[in-house]
């Protein structure tokens, strides 16, 4: 048995894990995301030194938010890391000696349901991730579709209303914009703002300050059967899943996961994304139709899936 | 130097053609296409028999409009030939002893494109085709992206506006209603019915029968400067640019290639199809860009990428 | 008591009554619409004089679909008649010595409800009708908006959506391809079309022929409770409340009626207006709201207000 | 010949004028708006005071932007200024012993408009202002239309895109967020964050600090022909007359007038404003159609309106 170490670099977190060829996290460890980024390198060196036991993995896979070269070594822009053409891979060599692999976070993450969660079963998978933005990854005939410069699967970006909500990437109208968790929050906000009669409970959740109102609670007041709530999670999935039957009729993938944190939602929100996925499929009625599920691997997909690119070759 | 037959299956001809290795047709011959598709295996039949020189050819590629199964021998749903799960490959193999590869038409024209055209210098290409409706092909790290159940790249039907035109799809607010010949022709023809003071040289083509308004007759008055004309064509080539960002945002290609009969219009359209790219790229600062070019084969890439396909093994 | 005589013309049918102060029917004839535009004239005098009893009318108010001029005596367009500049008032005058005044058919609805029905207890009434198309009728103050040029309130054809379906009227995206009757009808046939599971009930009502799924069978439908039906009837009161906030926000009416066919779906369609309205409505916390409500007088709101219209100044 | 006072209360100034009865400012006076709003009636107070010479005006007129009350005397709300339920009128009379009117400034610059500007020649008028938002007033048969609550021609929140820019006033789409000058600033931002080659004057305008380039920067640079100024201009005039489409079909006006600071583009906007109207007015072949203009009044509307506001009674 051999071991290689998946790292993921989020925004406010560092996670790193030690993982089997069977995709099992052996063991875990985290460090915050520093202000500086030139700290980074160094900070998933030492990650990677105290994950390592007896045995010498044989590879590091980092998963990272924003746009990786086609080297998969260079990150060449990251939306909330100041990085700009960084090479990333050169610069955590310098402390470690062991083949490094860089990747798109979504990638890595569609990587390893592909290889151990709800793709597992299938050769062309498409994974949504659904957090503060949205993420996406595609597996295409068992290969990681990376594109021709390495930014293939920025489907948070896919335009879906013309002229509309203004995006943090200059553009209007992005899928991010209607079915991530930020438009669930800002969708509840506006509600509260409004004095909406229905949104008893989640003025209270507010208490005067609409910073409350986050994903999980909101999540966690449908699971809770509140009507206003449950109401803005089926608004969400049929964004969704209008949106995943733009990509299915571009992909045709075999198997669609829905990951991220506003998965946690669970079947209440599929539900409404596999109604709405189903009614926007074009010539519905002459086509095989992709599987939707939920992301098996919760929050560990990316660190997983990293952590099994620095063992094959994906391509 | 060896050969292979490529076929394309239209709504009104079957033409087909014996292709050189180097994607040269050496000679062509075509048929129309009859009321009665039983009798469409016969006639591809016929025209590979007729085609056939001293050497026999390797195999025969055929291109049609519609769903090909992941078999690449059946076609599962063509809109405009009565076909349902039509076996083709077999029931041409009842009469032609090759071996035989069916592939939807405009992946065929991709592979064509990618092989010995507008593609010939990439690994990673998108072509769109522009003519009654919008048909696309995807070439991903030189190999064909069939996806799943082999009807990927559908971008015709890529929603582009919610609740928009209604499609013959039964969806609304597809590609096609918006990029497309039909499109162009939609638009001045309502400007006529509307007796818009700009559109004299329009009507005057129609003469009283807005049939005689068509595609080519507006791309030729387009070309001889009629203003009314270009602002339509760039209109059009505006909702072309935005689609095509939206696909390079999920698919990263290198090169975008621009053909079918739209295409004809030349720099003219391009213009306008790159201005409105280039403006609706998200995060365009940080990003490697895809050139757009117009396709390189016209007519002929169908027939060029199906004869090749029968060749070579592209997924 | 006096009595007026209120005609309605419509594209299948011409009614009239006679009607009292009190804006009751006395009596009621009507006869087809001729194909033949020129003797609708005297078709209505005919009516007319069935209609006359012992005591003669104060005058006789002529709705009509279409754009009627500021002279309150000409149709300018209509639709579904070929009239172009027509001069009714005059032409029915040469057979019939009375009063005449012409109005839009919706207009005329309008004052009848504002009179008679629903708007009784306002000043400031908008009336919105749902059939196969949307019409509407304004009264501000009490008195009848009519616009500078005699055809304002087509609010059907205000755009809703850009770019979004084709109207018969040569613009893209008006209400009436969202809200009206035809709508809900067009929603239903897609998803037979389409093979949706859940149109069976619409399936077995059209048995193979999409021209009997009508708006009178779908709201029959709803009002048994069959899903699709309901969920479709609710959609379209999405779209109709989403419309009405919008024109709220221009003329801030205090009571809003709903009526036309499809408003006999009554409170079931009523509750999706009362919902999507109040949450489209802008700043709502800060501004009294209309009511919503379902208009009274049917039918015959055409020929009562039409009536009314001919003893009245209502402008 | 008799004076009335006309006050225009913006969110930074207090601007005030002597009127004459053919709506000549005879003298002018203005104090900056204080941040504490119960401060404001003194001022207005003390404005009214510096204006009034030997002859007593016939009363005040105020302008506000906000919505009004059906008293026309009570302010309900105002986006910039901390008034809720404001008795305005009462609070200024404490200090002035005058009639007082209280009205929305658009309303009362529409008024002025049409009393003695572009409007001079029609009854029915409609005001559209391009500010940092977009403002509306409506004039109809020579009165002012109010609406059912007072708070009619908010044009500037009607929905023009579904799901679209968020507004705010809680919604989305809104005409404002389109059509106004801070939709022209951001669309002039967005180009330069995206580094448009195009963009290169307006960078300079820029130079480092966003904040600079401001509506009036850019009218000055699209009157010195800067080829992206003039286009984004252009593109904010197909916007403005597409909503004036939208609102011809319901309002039905003689007379549509653009002011406001964005107006001051002239020509060049106006140019770009008819195409978008004329081209999106419905049967549009059958109808007569209102004139645009060019407001006459500039910034003095609002005053000339309120103070000639107090002298009639225009509902």
């Amino acid at each position: 048995m051999t071991f290689a170490i998946g790292v993921d670099i989020g925004g406010t977190k560092i996670a790193a894990g030690l993982v089997s060829e069977a995709g099992e996290i052996i063991e875990a460890a985290s460090e915050p995301t520093p202000d500086d980024a030139t700290k980074i390198p160094r900070i998933v060196a030492d990650l990677v030194d105290r994950l390592t036991g007896d045995e010498k993995p044989v590879g590091v896979g980092i998963g990272a938010a924003g746009f990786v070269g086609e080297d998969r070594a260079t990150v060449r822009f990251a939306p909330n890391i100041a990085w700009a053409e960084e090479p990333l891979a050169e610069h955590v060599r310098a402390f470690v000696d062991l083949p490094i692999v860089v990747e798109n976070d979504a990638n890595a993450a569609a990587w390893g349901e592909f290889r151990f969660g709800a793709g597992e079963d299938t050769d062309d998978l498409l994974l949504i991730t659904l957090g503060t933005g949205i993420g996406g990854g595609i597996v295409h005939r068992g290969r990681l579709f990376r594109g021709g410069f390495g930014v293939a699967a920025e489907i948070g970006h896919m335009r879906v209303v013309p002229d509309g909500i203004l995006c943090g990437c200059g553009q209007h109208g992005c899928y991010e914009q209607y079915g991530s968790g930020s438009a669930l929050v800002r969708a509840a906000r506006e509600r509260v703002a409004n004095d909406d009669p229905a949104a008893g409970a989640i003025a209270r959740l507010a208490d005067g300050d609409p910073g409350r109102i986050t994903g999980p609670a909101l999540t966690q007041l449908a699971r809770e059967g509140d009507p206003l709530a449950v109401d803005l999670l089926m608004d969400l999935g049929r964004w969704v899943g209008e949106g995943a039957a733009v990509l299915a009729t571009i992909l045709d993938p075999s198997v669609i996961a829905i990951g991220g944190g506003v998965a946690a939602a669970g079947e209440l929100l599929l539900t409404s994304v596999v109604e709405a996925f189903e009614s926007h499929l074009p010539a519905r009625a002459h086509r095989p139709e992709a599987a939707l599920r939920l992301a098996a691997l919760g929050n560990s997909a990316g660190i997983i899936g990293a952590a099994d690119l620095a063992r094959v070759d994906p391509v």
